[in-house]
């Protein structure tokens, strides 16, 4: 029974996951990955204390064990493989700072990285292994999310969904899984898969929910599957499998396209403006508006943002963002913070977001559905605008490749920066702790066994105070 | 903004969980939620030694605290709220013995227990607010079940995902949460919902994993919303919601359906095969079949099972039955052990579903979907069954009722002889053991503060050594 459906794409995609190796994967990849690690640190640290973060954090406390082999990067308490993952996954996607894949639509990092530094640590795994599963978990992930399709996009949050397989995959290399244990991993990750929209109505707490979630259930599944317990093989493309249930347009070739040749890792892009990716061709295109025409925000009458459907399905509905959260899934919010600073960073956010001139810049900007940028995604993210100058001029705009797109990506000077910056941002970490901490989160790749990374709790808080 | 949302359904259905009070609920109610509570612990008990079970509780032994105030019941450890709702849930539904609802095709035993008991014990809560707290479960989960309808049935596991509302409802219950809160909640949980039938095509693992997650993702909902953390209002009825995404004949009137006044928990069944609940109908019309017309296994050519189109998706996938836990979801098994023996119990599934002449027998039965039967269901389950016997009558049969149904229920004597017999058939407590814990059982609902129900471990292996 199990023979006959082995040549099914999932069950091709679950090979792939379990047979990887890290000779396998070309160097520029490696070193792409590591470059998403570091990028990924950076978002764990800016979680903490965001409330929903700190919630859940504090739910693990109380649910699990009281230490353990896993670190909670935020509090640098320890805790078991499944609470780390959880609070790591919440933490990272909090800040709208974490990477992004374009075709997908699926922020990889969030719940790929907790998931793999988790079991690392638990098995004191080398830096390859711990690569090479993150690799697996990217591979896997961003193949699912683009499988699931646009119709999927339109109500579920394919970064808890695909997400979840995303991290099942990850954990599974890790913990060695065959290939038929894959497939069962698999099967008990979709059945897990969950995260809806609905949340960005209210502006609800969910967002890190459904990434701690995605990485902790994909976790659990791996585990499962680990000790014999089996799954559906055809969780993805079955009648009644995730495609049949939560999408219209789901395309099985997605699932395999160029295994093995194709690098889906090295497309993700790292986000530059601290909000929701469906802002930052918009961001980047007013920025350029800016830049070449000397304007001002004074100058600017109204902004037309020319965009892709998925922005107006997710922008949409946030009208008056009531929280620093709610507002980097604000159009309106995003480009007056672009208009007034230059930048939509971290601190302008949570500074300038609920601010009088914000507001009201907030509400002279529309987005428009864009057929030729509609079209070209979500393989690329092109940023269109229009502007009205309050002196009757017309000024256009437009950004091919959004700062942080593989094509226009992060150096690693930038990428150091980043991290320093939302470390700061969150008090996490002290600049001479990350001084230390840096070359090593560069050098995990040559690590004999994975540790803990982060200064343990006593030294941190003495070391912090002597800042 | 919260203001104007008051008013829609989901939002009523929080305000009625939160606000539930004893008194509010007709005796004759709380004596049938006793009832279930105590049908439930023999399906609980009857997980022990199950692999999927089993795993599942090492997992939770390997990710949780070691003790705890929960207890886990297979096999009286205790742990953490999440892992003791975890490990609950999964093993009372792998028997198939635990109850259904017939309108919102939904288990309501397996995931509203599991949570309101782990957070009893962990609060010290009175039998009284624990009864209440299971009652806001059924009430709410069997109507977000009913809302969400058939098409979400055909693809979805009902128990997984309106059992996440459900289970968030009791735990909120029991946790006092405001009525905002008790929003927040079903927020979170909705959020997690999940559940997909495609395991059913390879008999995999999955089911128990459903209600063991959906058990402790509504906790963790309602224990995040006790913190603040907050969900979407709509999660069930929004634009980006539940049924947007899972149902295409959702009725939002269901999840309002009469509260206070119609109590859903007192219509919920009782089954007494152990088998999946489709097959009941046409089991018991075999049986009637069979004592009236005098025949014996070796008389019947053919039976044709006239049925719902819900049983057709669920059980046609089932062909040749690989496991115990398959063979109760296949027709033709049920039937062959009917005809065989007169019964369909743990004993006969688990001694004969293999046997020869049972294949044989399976072989010969086929589903016919029958036009009264399927615009009866769910509210109603009809069984009709047409035999051709092999000296070539035609016999038919029908039962409007199965056993076990409201208006043909177990009496507390039937309960306990089936709690008897499953906890014999796993192992998991000797029947001088019974003796002893039924009477407690029955009076839960006078109990000041719930502790550990069963036999600590060390007195327990003495006590069933010396037996």
């Amino acid at each position: 029974m199990r023979d006959e459906k082995i040549g099914h794409p999932g069950a091709e995609l679950a090979a792939f996951a379990a047979g990887l190796r890290f000779e396998d994967i070309p160097a520029d990849v490696v070193a792409r990955a590591v470059d998403l690690f570091v990028d990924w640190t950076g978002s764990a640290l800016a979680g903490k204390g965001v409330r929903p973060v700190e919630i859940m954090a504090g739910f693990a406390r109380s649910m699990g064990p009281g230490g353990g082999a896993c670190e909670i990067l935020i509090d640098r308490s320890t805790s078991s493989p499944l609470f780390a993952a959880l609070v790591n996954g919440a933490s990272s996607h909090v800040a709208e700072q974490d990477d992004v894949h374009n075709g997908s639509v699926f922020h990889p990092a969030a719940v790929v990285f907790p998931a793999a530094l988790a079991l690392a640590q638990a098995h004191r795994a080398s830096g390859r292994e711990f690569i090479t599963a993150a690799v697996a978990g990217y591979e896997v992930g961003i193949r699912v999310g683009e499988f699931l399709g646009r119709s999927h996009y339109k109500i579920f949050h394919t970064t808890g969904t695909a997400g979840t397989i995303a991290a099942a995959a990850a954990a599974g290399r890790l913990l060695g899984l065959s290939a038929e244990a894959m497939l069962d991993a698999f099967g008990s990750a979709g059945t897990q898969a969950a995260g809806l929209w609905e949340f960005l109505r209210d502006g609800a707490d969910s967002k890190p929910l459904h990434t701690g979630k995605a990485a902790a259930n994909g976790l659990t599944a791996a585990c499962l599957a680990k000790d014999g317990f089996t799954g559906a093989k055809q969780i993805l493309e079955g009648l009644q499998g995730m495609a049949a249930g939560m999408s219209s347009d789901a395309d099985p070739a997605r699932l395999t396209d160029r295994l093995g040749a194709r690098w889906a890792l090295a497309e993700t892009s790292f986000k530059f403006h601290a909000s929701c990716r469906h802002t930052h061709p918009a961001a980047d295109a007013l920025l350029k508006a800016r830049q070449e025409n000397g304007l001002a925000m004074a100058d600017i009458a109204s902004v037309t943002a020319r965009v892709h459907q998925g922005a107006i399905d997710v922008l949409g509905p946030v009208v008056a963002p009531s929280s620093v959260h709610q507002a980097k899934f604000s159009m309106g919010t995003t480009l007056g913070l672009i208009a007034a600073f230059g930048r939509a960073g971290m601190n302008e956010f949570d500074q300038a977001y609920a601010r009088q001139d914000i507001a009201a810049f907030r509400d002279c900007v529309r987005m428009e559905l864009d057929e030729e940028v509609d079209k070209a995604y979500p393989a690329r993210w092109i940023g269109k605008v229009a502007v009205e100058t309050v002196d009757g001029r017309h000024v256009e705009a437009r950004v091919d490749e959004p700062k942080g797109d593989p094509g226009n990506t992060l150096s690693r000077e930038e990428i150091e920066a980043k991290v320093r910056g939302l470390a700061a941002f969150s008090g996490a970490a002290a600049p001479a702790e990350l001084d230390k901490l840096l070359p090593r989160l560069w050098a995990i790749g040559e690590s004999e066994a994975i540790g803990t990374l982060m200064p343990a709790g006593e030294e941190a808080r003495a070391g912090m105070a002597a800042e």
